[in-house]
C-alpha cells in the first residue's frame, strides 16, 4: 500500500502535502506545506499527482475574475496522477493506476449529466481548483472518478506522450467542444481563431480535424504567432489557406475583413477572455456566422444589438463537458494529435511560483508541465526550462 | 387593363399615387402625393395594395435606427394587394390576382437563397420600405414576386381570414422563424416572452405548436397583457402554465427566475428592441438556454461576458427568412392560427399619419389594420377604429 494515514481516538495526524494557494484577488499564487487530502465520499480517489499545469483561468482566479473561488483554495485543475486510495464505489480504476483527471467532475447521475452536459453536473461540473481543492500540489481528492478520470495506457507513463496527455484535461476538449463543435464547425468552413494562448493553440489543432478552409489567426506576441504557423503544417491543413494576423496596430478585425473581402467569417472563436477579443469577433462573423466564446471573462462587453440583427448570427458561450475527451487522448495516443506542441516548458512543482511568472508573462510560452519533484528523476525525457 | 401609363416622347406623364414616406430621423411618417411607380425589371409586379400595415420597425426607422432607410423613402413592408402589371418572367402570378407581399425579397437564385438564408438575399432581402419603396402606398413595385409573394386563396377575398393574411407578411413568420426556431424550440420547453407588442404576441401564436410547458409573457401594458393572457386559451397550451409577469417595478428578471427556482427558462425570445429587452433576456436563460432577439435594436447593450461563460448558453439574433409563411397561409386559412387577435384597429390608409400615432402609443392597440380607401367598402366586415 502506497499511501497511509495513522489516527489516534483523540487526534487524527494529517500527512503532509505542498500545494499551489489561492491567497486572496491581486495576490500571487503561494506554494505552501498543507496537509495530504483524504476520501471523503465512496466514489472518490486520493491522487499522487505527477503532472499537471497552470491555466489561464487560474490566472483570472488569482485576478478576482472567478466568484466561485475562494482564498484558501488549491487552485490547479489539470493534471495526471497515480491513484494511492479509493473509495468502496469506484469500480473503473485501480489503486496504482495512473489516470488523467479531467478539469469537470461528473457524477454521471443527475439531469444534466444525462444530456451529457457535464459541466453543469449539479454534484460537479467544475469544482477542482474552484470550488474545492485543486490538481497543483503534491496530492489531490477527485470526486466521481469513474467518470471523471482516465486511464493513461501502461506504455505510455513517463514519456512525452504522458505528458502531453495533460491538454487533455482541460484545453483540448475546451477548445474542441467550446470553441468548435457549439461554434457548429463544418468541414471547409472559414475560422478567425483569436488569442493564442494555450486555449486558442488547442482550438487551432483541433480544427485540423475539420479541414478549413481558411484560419485567420490573431495575436500580438510573435513567438505564439510562429508556433500557431508551424501547427498549420499538419496533414488536415494541407487545402487551408492560413493567414497570420499581427493585431500590433490593434485593427485584427479590419484586417480580416479586408482578406475575406469584408464578408467575414463562419466561426469566430474567443480565446482571450477580455472585452477586445469579444469585440473583434462581433466585426469579423459574417452574415449566417458564429462567435464561439471559450475565454474566461472578467468583465462586461458591449454588444452592438443595432447591428447584429442584421446579421443573422448565433453566439454560444460555456463550459467544457469532456464528452470528446476520450477521442482526444486516443488521437494523441495514436500519434495524430500532436498535443506535445502546447507544451513549451518542464519544471519541477516545487517551481510553481516561478512557473506562474513565466506564464503569465507569456514569454516563449506556452503551457508550462509541472513535474512532482519525487517524480522528475523518473522522467527521463524532461528538460528543466 | 386595369392600369396604363402615357408616355410622350418628350415626357413621361405619371400617374398619382399617395404613400407612406420617411423625411428624417426623428420626423413623423407623412402620407403625400407622389407617382405611382413602375415595373423595372422582368421579375417586377405592380401591386395595388388592398391592405397593409405599420410595423415596430417602422418606427424604428423614424426613429434613425435603422441605417439603411434614407429619408425619401416610402416606408412599409407588409401587406396584401391585386396584381395590376407583371414583368415578363413572372410566372406564379397572374394579374389580377391577389398576393401576400412578405418583407423579404428573394431572388431565389443567389448563394444565400440556395440555402434557405433570403433574409440575406444577395439581390433582395430586406428591401421593401427600407432601401426601395413600400406597402404603405396606394402602389407598390415588388421585385422578384415569383419568390416574394404568396397567392391569396380567392374565396378569401374582403373577408377577415384575408385580413389576418396580412401577418403573414413579416410578424407571423419572424416570431416562428427567428423567435423560437433559431431559438431551438422544442417541445414542452419553459419560454419567455419579453415585449408584447405585436411581434411578441405573434411569437406567443407560434410558441402554441410547441405545446410549452411553461410561458412567461412580460410587458408593462395591460391591454397587451390582457390579450396575451387570452391568447393561453389556444389548444396548444392546454397543458401550458401561462404566467403574467407585469413589469411596473422593473423586475421582471427577478419574476421569473422566483417562478423558475432560481433556473430561468429554456427560451428567452427578445421582442422589444432595447437594451432593457436583451438585459431581461441575458438574467432569466437558464444554464444551457436560449437567447432569441427578433426586436429591432438602435443602441448597443452590455453583454454579461463574466456570467455567461458558466452559463453554457446561446444567443441568436436577425432577420426572418419566410421559409415557413406558405406553413403559416395555411393554418390561418384552415383556422388553426388565430392571427386575427393580432389586429386591434381598422382604419382607411388614408388616415395612416393617425395611425402612426396610435402604434406608436401602444394604447389599446396592436397591429391596425390599413385599407386603400378605395377598397374600404368592399370590405362590409370591417369597422373604422
Amino acid at each position: 500500500i502506497l499511501y497511509s494515514f495513522t489516527e489516534s481516538q483523540d487526534k487524527e495526524i494529517l500527512e503532509p502535502c505542498k500545494a499551489t494557494l489561492f491567497t486572496g484577488v491581486g495576490q500571487p499564487a503561494v506554494y505552501e506545506n498543507l496537509t495530504r487530502p483524504k476520501l471523503k465520499h465512496e466514489e472518490d480517489v486520493i491522487i499522487k499527482v505527477i503532472k499537471t499545469t497552470i491555466c489561464g483561468t487560474d490566472l483570472h482566479i488569482l485576478g478576482g475574475n472567478v466568484f466561485t473561488c475562494k482564498p484558501g483554495t488549491r487552485i490547479g485543475h489539470e493534471g495526471i496522477g497515480v491513484i494511492l486510495e479509493k473509495g468502496s464505489k469506484v469500480t473503473k480504476h485501480q489503486v496504482g493506476e495512473r489516470v488523467i483527471c479531467q478539469c469537470i467532475t461528473t457524477c454521471g447521475n443527475c439531469k444534466n449529466c444525462d444530456k451529457e452536459f457535464y459541466g453543469h453536473c449539479d454534484n460537479g461540473g467544475w469544482i477542482i481548483g474552484n470550488e474545492i481543492d485543486g490538481m497543483q500540489g503534491e496530492y489531490v481528492r477527485i470526486p466521481f472518478a469513474n467518470n471523471s478520470c482516465y486511464t493513461v495506457p501502461k506504455h505510455l507513463y513517463n514519456t512525452d506522450v504522458e505528458d502531453a496527455l495533460v491538454m487533455c484535461s482541460d484545453i483540448l476538449p475546451t477548445g474542441l467542444e467550446v470553441g468548435l463543435l457549439d461554434g457548429n464547425i463544418k468541414k471547409g468552413m472559414t475560422i478567425a481563431i483569436v488569442g493564442l494562448g494555450p486555449v486558442g493553440m488547442a482550438t487551432m489543432i483541433c480544427a485540423e480535424i475539420y479541414e478549413p478552409k481558411e484560419i485567420y489567426f490573431v495575436d500580438l506576441n510573435p513567438y505564439r504567432l510562429d508556433v500557431a504557423e508551424s501547427l498549420g503544417k499538419m496533414p488536415g491543413f494541407a487545402n487551408t489557406k492560413i493567414t497570420k494576423i499581427v493585431n500590433t496596430n490593434d485593427d485584427a478585425a479590419e484586417q480580416i475583413l479586408k482578406h475575406t473581402d469584408g464578408n467575414g467569417v463562419d466561426l469566430a472563436v474567443e480565446c482571450i477572455g477580455i472585452p477586445k477579443g469579444w469585440e473583434i469577433c462581433q466585426e469579423v462573423a459574417m452574415v449566417g456566422g458564429h462567435i464561439a466564446m471559450l475565454g474566461v471573462h472578467g468583465k462586461p462587453g458591449v454588444i452592438n444589438l443595432e447591428r447584429i440583427w442584421y446579421k443573422n448570427f448565433m453566439i454560444t458561450a460555456g463550459l467544457v463537458h469532456g464528452y470528446t475527451t476520450q477521442m482526444l487522448i486516443d488521437r494523441i495516443v495514436e500519434g495524430t494529435l500532436p498535443a506535445h506542441k502546447l507544451l513549451s516548458h518542464s519544471m519541477k512543482l516545487s517551481k510553481v511560483e516561478e512557473a506562474y511568472k513565466l506564464f503569465k508573462s507569456g514569454v516563449n510560452c506556452l503551457k508550462i508541465l509541472l513535474v512532482n519533484d519525487d517524480e522528475w528523476d523518473n522522467n527521463p525525457h524532461l528538460k528543466e526550462g
